[in-house]
């Protein structure tokens, strides 16, 4: 049966007047979520106190819902887990990486990549010592620079500005022939696009959920651990959750089974409450179905944009299988075009330094939006309406 | 004017007929959390979507609440900041301390802090190399121990079993004659006793907000850097929150200024919004009061329960000096018996080998409960009602 996407839509409480195209950024709120946030605090904090980790399962939260996003990320069951932020866990699989690659003491990556993911990879290096260098190519010169010097490649699948999607199986396989492992950040692919972890043979993937999974504002990471690491990958960031018998306070530390040690400290239960009923909107979505029609948006998006809109320039691929679920286009005005299509109800994203950056994310966003959006935005465009001082003032977050 | 106890109780949500001495575990409901959280999902995530990061202060929650904090710990204001969990901000703490310390290798602690304190100390030992290691010793033994091999001391100022107190001026003092720096855990004291790290000249601290300070499970733990660190302490975790200019996007880190650059990845909004909420119970209380009538709880406590059950031994120092907010009796049989005194409504917590454990939190505890709870121990133990196999089957979370 093909996803019902009109059913989808009802599941997600949007505001009148507005066309979300910043679910990239921000999920909006599933119609589940509060309800399950009173439970949470009410029903469980309030009444079961201190038994509610073992009489509402916030234990198992995170081992439980790892196995709701396998699903959604191509992984095996029973391999990852949630937690923490997508920082933490990039520092995780980057240090289990290192460990296990010991006579090698460089991460490459892409200077595409998120500048967090960059960051933590630099702090890890500067604990690590001199020797340790993080190294950074541009995005079209990654394959090439995998060589034998590499410990690990730490790509994110699909890039923040621009959409353009890395060929995680092609890097992957050439990072293993070199011997290196590699880290994928799936922070913009994860519930955008056809994932696949387990076929691509990644050795780490980590992402967040406030994105396309809609978890709420700082919603917990997630980490997956290629089954043949699960047992050897040892964890640098070693928290009580991690440890075999957690309960047993013993004075040293032993990694818990699998993907459990991955765990670090006592987990964000009501945010966690929060992801969990969010999921329940993917329950009759089949991937491949959201794919092709993310490919369906994106593809009418460009189309009108390019014919209504001549001065922004596509800076997204154009070849769809070189995408993820985004569309992004280059104005020297981004900045205030985006703040004028905010103040018509359009919201995207503007990042530095001249990206406009719209998210399909099919769950909610249908053609009728797509169209509503191009309006808009032509509108503007033809009249300089974003032309106004007070759309050129930059806020602290955009 | 003194503090209204009988008002702060008025502002918790506890079900009936439950005597919840575990707030040392997970703090009970303040009333005002569930429409905090309902507006922080519905009115602002819903409503707000991406812009609620500027429109609802959620950028500046981890800061605007480690001030709240602040005022509770003895801190300078704009010193603490929130997020993670305990175990990464003992991380920081210690990767920091090592960092500002080169020469040295040594992280001490004692065998009464608790475990995840001590096993992220020797993950972060392995990261850093052989060289490095974690020494611990009994914690009577502390003081003696700090001498110049020792680059940073690491204690729990309140024992999570005993209730012990360390003091935190005295340590730290001679830590410092030595050379070392003193990272401090506040986890059973902040909340709970009249923390002072700026008296007693803590190099960092941390704690978590989830047990006195009544966040709900898995809310965000806290660090405090020293004003005379805030600019030199590099933070091992860097991530995006903590850079200069996050929304910069650069490709290399800079350190934010001051506390904010231990913030890591994106905070948990949610877990701060009933945070936030929960500190509103914290408006009027004076921590010279909160700690009196501490002391009052555990000496009637104490007193009533050696007089109606010699057979259980004190675990907690008798001086209330050397004590937090807790109280620890040892008994063979003490899984049973805290199972019983559950059935019962008297809700403790039992810790690995014999440890009973009671927890006073005035805001909500008051001569009464005491009382009541030592009748019903009393009870148990007269009449040996905890003999029972269904008390002795060990769950997982205890």
């Amino acid at each position: 049966m093909p996803t019902d996407f009109t059913a989808t839509r009802a599941l997600f409480d949007l505001p009148e007047g507005v066309i979300y195209l910043d679910g990239n950024s921000l999920g909006p709120l599933p119609r589940a979520v509060p309800a399950r946030l009173q439970q949470a605090a009410t029903a469980e904090w309030g009444q079961m106190l201190i038994t509610g980790w073992n009489k509402a399962g916030w234990m198992e939260l995170p081992t439980k819902i790892g196995d709701r996003i396998a699903r959604l990320i191509g992984a095996e069951a029973g391999h990852v887990v949630l937690g923490d932020t997508l920082s933490i866990k990039v520092y995780q699989a980057l240090a289990s990486s290192l460990e296990m690659n010991p006579d090698r003491r460089v991460i490459l990556s892409d200077t595409g990549n998120f500048p967090s993911d960059l960051y933590m990879a630099e702090g890890l290096c500067r604990t690590l010592g001199p020797e340790y260098s993080l190294k950074t190519v541009a995005p079209e010169d990654v394959m090439d620079a995998i060589d034998d010097s590499v410990a690990v490649l730490m790509i994110t699948e699909v890039d923040y500005r621009t959409g353009r999607r890395h060929d995680m199986a092609a890097l992957t396989a050439k990072a293993h022939s070199v011997g290196a492992l590699a880290v994928w950040d799936l922070a913009h692919s994860a519930g955008a696009t056809d994932v696949d972890v387990a076929g691509g043979k990644a050795d780490f993937a980590v992402g967040c959920t406030y994105k396309y999974l809609n978890s709420g504002p700082g919603g917990p990471a997630f980490i997956y651990v290629a089954p043949r690491h699960a047992e050897t990958a040892r964890p640098a960031l070693s928290g009580w959750m991690g440890h075999e018998k957690p309960f047993a306070f013993d004075l040293d530390y032993r990694p818990g089974a699998g993907i459990e040690r991955m765990r670090v400290g006592t987990p964000p239960v009501l945010q966690l409450a929060a992801l969990d009923a969010a999921l329940d909107v993917w329950d009759g979505v089949e991937i491949a179905d959201l794919r092709a029609r993310s490919i369906d948006l994106c593809e009418a998006f460009i189309e009108q944009v390019e014919a209504a809109c001549p001065m922004l320039e596509l800076a997204t691929p154009r070849d769809a299988a070189m995408r993820g679920s985004q569309v992004s286009f280059r104005h020297p005005e981004g900045y205030a075009i985006m703040q004028a299509l905010i103040a018509r109800g359009v919201i995207g994203d503007f990042r530095a330094p001249d990206i406009l950056r719209f998210g399909f994310t099919p769950l909610y966003i249908g053609l009728d939006e797509v169209a509503g959006a191009v309006k808009i935005l032509a509108e503007i465009m033809e009249t300089g309406a974003w032309d106004r001082p007070e759309y050129k003032t930059r806020a602290r977050v955009t």
